[in-house]
């Protein structure tokens, strides 16, 4: 028998049991502790850190990757650390998959769940759908053939749609009919230009489930829904597991391209991680995966290309040429996802590139294409898109803002998990006030949290316009982190979670302004081709991860958003999966998608028409909250 | 190496090489020789008989299912021979299913060709298309999608339509694209209610065909057709394979009903007959199987259910009611079709049991349902099919007439094959005169022999009224079979090309006025429903396989055909192959066909309502030419 081993895993308190040999890194995952691993176990990201003990409790041959500093602090790479005893090992915050970090969706909800109460029509039909039929008995008078009878009661039923039967199914048609006294359940799919009967059994009720994904590039959130019912049953999050490939579309593009097989690979990480939501959802609705009869997915247009398995190449080279916008509709047996095998796969519609399903998905939960009053939808990730229009027309863009908002490139930015700083202030002594997610010791500063920071900083007279820090101001907070570089010191090492001071230095400040430059430069252009103004503008929605605890006004103070009435904003959270769930109570509201893509024009900021306005717009809204205040009234005062 | 024998063939005098031990039905089948044998080779059917000689060259087994008559005159059943040593065989022409026996319809098309031709427009768009576009390359200010692009050209072209994709040809779309400077080649066909794209290919023109297939219960004949030239390239018949499995399609049910594993036993005979046809086509025209991309098939509705391999049991119980009517299009490769295995398999809808998709097809061909004036369609066979209408209804039945049209049940009864007595009459001194088919020494008398006979002898006073020999008239010719039964010695055993007398006895002219009654009764109870008067139909169009050399006069005169004027009568042979043809060629005229079928109101002989009235008319039409002689004023003069 194989010699085994006990961990002692900080903090928690938990004991893992594992076999002598095995790699740290997998007993952990196996025991459901979410190491990040962005590089797959390769030693090579460097993120997967945890504090082990004693040294001879292991084999470990990471070499020098691990900063010195690091390694004499009794850190190693949990990939490369093979188990040979029983150890006690500590995980950092900051090595942490947090799982709040995963946006549920359901704090945001109020809006949407009012949406769809008063929308929605729940006994709408959805697009998958199973009835029960009394089929008439044949009579020398009308002796019409069982399918004709059967397509007969459907059409009675559910309009005068055609319904399209595979052979398999005809072949037990007679016998059903007949055994059963001429009653029957019957399956059918909407193919959006016709139905297709995918199944046929005796009569008697089954329930059944369709589920709602929204594919984001980092995590990925799925929702059971009984369409019956018009209510959902479970709901699970998961990190995309192409994180291994890769942060960035960028990167998982490159990956799939330069990589023999990698577009497989891609393909198969998106499989495998909705896959594992399915395992969750069905377990918290304890049910089989044959009654998940169809699935929904909104992703960006990278990620619903790798979820078909195409080659997303062409997306990121000029001219920014997706294989397809508008996706066929697959079986789940197609890309082995662990549904019923006939289940249909359907998926948002992209219009382009860099507008994808998402973004279409969120369109249709947030309202905006049905009302007449003019609205504007703001989307904020690494990519911001900008929606304008109502229910006359629609425009959309999309700005590469780059990863400062969900804390990427900044020296002590953190994703939107447990510890974050979201909400941040420094009162008159120059002392940081702070809130972190979950009430946990600070690892770091989320998106949030920059810009109520920065916001406040401003207004506060310790940055200038330009986002430099204010020599002047008596603090040994401020402090010299590089020659051209100063830094504010939020939270010194011995209160943080992590090893660390928590920081924001004047670079930081700089990639949140690029960031937040290019947004409004996206709104700027896009009113300014409708020649609207921003006043124009009756509501604003903002979607995306980091809209929970957004404080508007420091969003308008940095210039992120226009200087709009504060109660034109709207958070509607994670609103692609808000609009996959929609559509998957509603076929009516799936194929409104397909109208809505179809409607809206997409405006290209790197055209020749477009590139130098926007290059123009992005260098004035550098500064807080612009070169040109005026665009800012409200702050005047 | 395996002994060989060498068999010399009469008639033809060919010379035949086989291993030693071979069968000699299957040596004769390999080398093109079509022997009877609708048993299968079992020893049962008795039809395959042959003189061969010498008795030493061959191992016999058969018993004596044989008559003794002919074993002592050397016969033998060929299925039962096998061949031990080099021998002499002779075929005599009963035994051979004979090449024109299959109606190929190349002589009755005159009226067929004239409609295709002024008609149907020849650049119309098939059910199958290839096209070349070029699709305008992308740019900054137009990147939309690949596939979008894709679409907006298919749509441009042929007009607003769905244009599905399946997920494999979506992953070459980019390539393709990028390596063949955006242009491409299409392929896609009509899923009736949206367009499926099934083949991408670097430009270039290939040729590609469709097939039209008349699945007859006897024989099954073929067109390849050129859907963008709008010629056909090769025409082919071939003898049902199902005929092993019985003669008619009750035969066929049964078999299929009450045998373990039967319902697939007579899918593989219609698929192989169907593969022999491709066989021969492709064979004719020099074709790969691959350029076979589309097929439509016209059937009667257990012909199509068995090629779908749906049991045709409930077709012939009470209350009658098929599986489908409308059937599926599948895929060439789902029921092992040697053409493309994406060819989309077309059928014509059928409206019931007993109206099938052979008489949807005929009447489409027959452009009955196009024309203001009132037509009739009557297609004879095993079943007499009726239909009436113009186009604005349609209304059809069916009536059950025997075999004796055919030749069945008929003592010297013979299908339309060579040797077959085709036209006949008594002379004054009773002498026949006759005409058989290819000029061939008589074998039998068929169908329209059979109805220009019986019409004559009752004009000219050999026959009464009820179908019964005058015994007064002065000839040697009448003479007694049996106690009750008369005969009437047409050829004698001498002049005839097989080994006994051709007769027609009173018995097989009883079977023959039971079979003209009751189509005539199906068209009396049709026009008395509509209460229309014969001389409301101006047009009565002729379907069927014996339609050729039928003369109308005769056929009035025996009281099949209502007496209208004889310039009224149309002859449309093989209409269920015409009208396949005509849907090969254009999409539209499929399309209409549907609509043909659904329009078409099906009139049931056995119900309550109609049968007593059917059994009556019947009864009332067994006379020559009727019981009621004021209804065929014109025979009165
Ligand atoms: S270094 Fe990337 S997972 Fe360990
Ligand atoms: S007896 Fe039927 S094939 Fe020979």
């Amino acid at each position: 028998m194989t010699e085994q081993c006990t961990i002692e895993v900080m903090p928690g308190d938990k004991q893992l049991i594992c076999d002598k040999g095995d790699f740290l890194l997998e007993v952990l995952q196996d025991n459901e502790i979410q190491l990040r691993a962005e590089c797959g176990g390769e030693g090579t990201c460097c993120n997967c850190q945890v504090k082990a003990a004693p040294e001879d409790s292991m084999e470990y041959e990471a070499g020098d990757r691990l900063e010195a500093e690091k390694r004499e602090n009794g850190y190693f790479l949990a990939c490369q650390v093979k188990v040979t005893d029983d150890m006690q090992v500590e995980i950092p915050a900051s090595s942490l998959i947090s799982g709040q970090q995963i946006l549920l969706g359901e704090r945001e909800e109020d809006y949407l769940e009012h949406r769809l109460d008063h929308d929605l029509d729940i006994k709408a039909e959805s697009l998958y759908q199973r009835q029960l039929l009394e089929i008439p008995e044949p009579s020398l008078q009308d002796n019409t053939s069982d399918l004709e009878r059967l397509r007969r009661e459907l059409q009675q039923e559910n309009g005068d749609e055609f319904y399209d039967i595979s052979l398999g199914l005809l072949d037990q048609l007679a016998g059903l009919l007949r055994d059963n006294d001429w009653e029957v359940t019957v399956d059918f799919c909407d193919q959006l230009s016709h139905q297709k009967i995918i199944g046929l059994s005796a009569p008697g009720p089954e329930d059944y489930y369709g589920m709602a994904v929204d594919i984001g590039t980092t995590t990925m959130v799925a929702s059971l829904l009984d369409p019956q019912k018009g209510r959902e049953m479970a709901r699970a999050g998961e990190y995309n597991h192409q994180a291994r490939f890769g942060d960035d579309v960028i990167a998982r593009i490159n990956y799939a391209s330069k990589n023999e097989g990698g577009i497989e690979e891609v393909h198969r990480a998106v499989v495998e991680t909705i896959n594992e939501l399915i395992d969750k959802v069905r377990d918290r609705a304890d049910i089989d995966k044959n009654q998940i009869r169809y699935i929904i997915t909104a992703g960006n247009t990278t990620m619903t290309h790798t979820l078909y398995g195409i080659d997303p190449n062409h997306i990121r080279h000029s001219p920014f040429t997706p294989t397809f916008s508008q996706a066929p509709t697959l079986r789940a047996s197609e890309i082995d996802l662990d549904a019923h095998d006939l289940a249909p796969i359907y998926s948002f519609s992209a219009i382009g590139s860099f507008v994808g399903g998402d973004i279409i998905s969120g369109v249709l939960s947030s309202g905006l294409s049905e009302q007449e009053e003019m609205s504007m939808l703001i989307d904020i990730g690494t990519n911001g898109e900008v929606v304008v229009g109502n229910s006359d027309f629609l425009i959309a863009c999309s700005a590469s803002a780059g990863p400062a908002f969900e804390g990427g490139g900044i020296e002590s930015g953190v994703r939107a998990m447990d510890g974050a700083i979201e909400q941040i202030y420094i009162d008159d002594d120059y002392e940081p006030i702070i809130k972190t997610i979950g009430d946990k010791a600070p690892v770091g500063i989320c998106g949030t949290g920059l810009i109520d920071l920065i916001a406040s900083m401003q207004k506060d007279g310790i940055l200038n316009r330009s986002g430099r820090y204010n020599t002047e101001i008596e603090t040994d907070r401020l402090r010299q982190r590089s020659e051209d570089n100063l830094e504010f010191l939020l939270v010194s090492q011995e209160k943080a979670g992590i090893d660390e001071d928590i920081v924001l230095t004047e670079h930081d400040i700089n990639h949140v302004l690029r960031s937040k430059a290019a947004i409004y430069a996206a709104v700027k252009i896009i009113l300014d081709r409708l020649s609207f103004t921003e006043e124009m503008i009756q509501n604003v929605y903002i979607a995306g991860g980091f809209g929970n605890y957004l404080n508007v006004d420091a969003a308008v103070r940095l210039g992120l958003f226009p200087d709009l009435p504060r109660d034109r904003f709207v958070f509607i959270g994670n609103s692609s999966l808000a609009g996959a769930r929609q559509a998957t109570l509603s076929a009516s509201e799936f194929k409104r998608s397909r109208e809505i893509a179809r409607e809206m024009t997409y405006l290209e900021l790197s055209s020749e028409e477009n590139s130098a306005d926007f290059m123009d717009e992005f260098v004035a809204a550098k500064f807080i909250p612009h070169t040109d205040v005026s665009l800012f009234p409200s702050l005047q005062e």
